[in-house]
């Protein structure tokens, strides 16, 4: 696989990691959620600083509303984090 | 870093490595999106066989018509793909 190839398998295999524990196998529940947040994106979370942040943060991953982030949710934040990162790297450079 | 951050830098990487080689270095044009498509998503790329195939996936890249792709036109390809990906494993394994 190439890079880029392994990166999107790596997010999917990162969401199942979590996922799988409890109840649906393919959503994440609350405490699945601020687990993965809590130990895959330290570097974010170091931001989320209160527990209001962290409900409403996880309110605006659920966009259908069943108190639950199904995989299309979870790509849907990862992407929106990842475009803000790399409009930070791309305006530090110029 | 861990695995997710990790793949989210590469995701990043991967298409400044492309967007820099010519033009705007902030945004892929055509031949730049070919080239990486083909490099970097072979496995996908192998069931898009004629020119009209790729003239029109590149069309749909392009949401705001600039014959350029930015970085959030491409995470949102990335996206979409990878939670096609991820349909496809997860009704494998029911």
């Amino acid at each position: 696989m190439t890079d880029l190839e392994t990166s999107m398998a790596t997010i999917i295999a990162v969401f199942q990691k979590y996922s799988e524990r409890e109840g649906d196998r393919h959503k994440l529940k609350k405490s699945e959620l601020k687990e993965l947040l809590q130990e895959e994106l330290p570097g974010l979370m170091a931001h989320v600083k209160d527990q209001a942040s962290l409900d409403s943060l996880m309110e605006g991953l659920d966009t259908d509303g069943d108190s639950e982030c199904d995989f299309q949710e979870f790509m849907t934040f990862i992407s929106i984090v990842t475009v803000c990162c790399h409009d930070f790297f791309a305006h530090e450079d110029e």
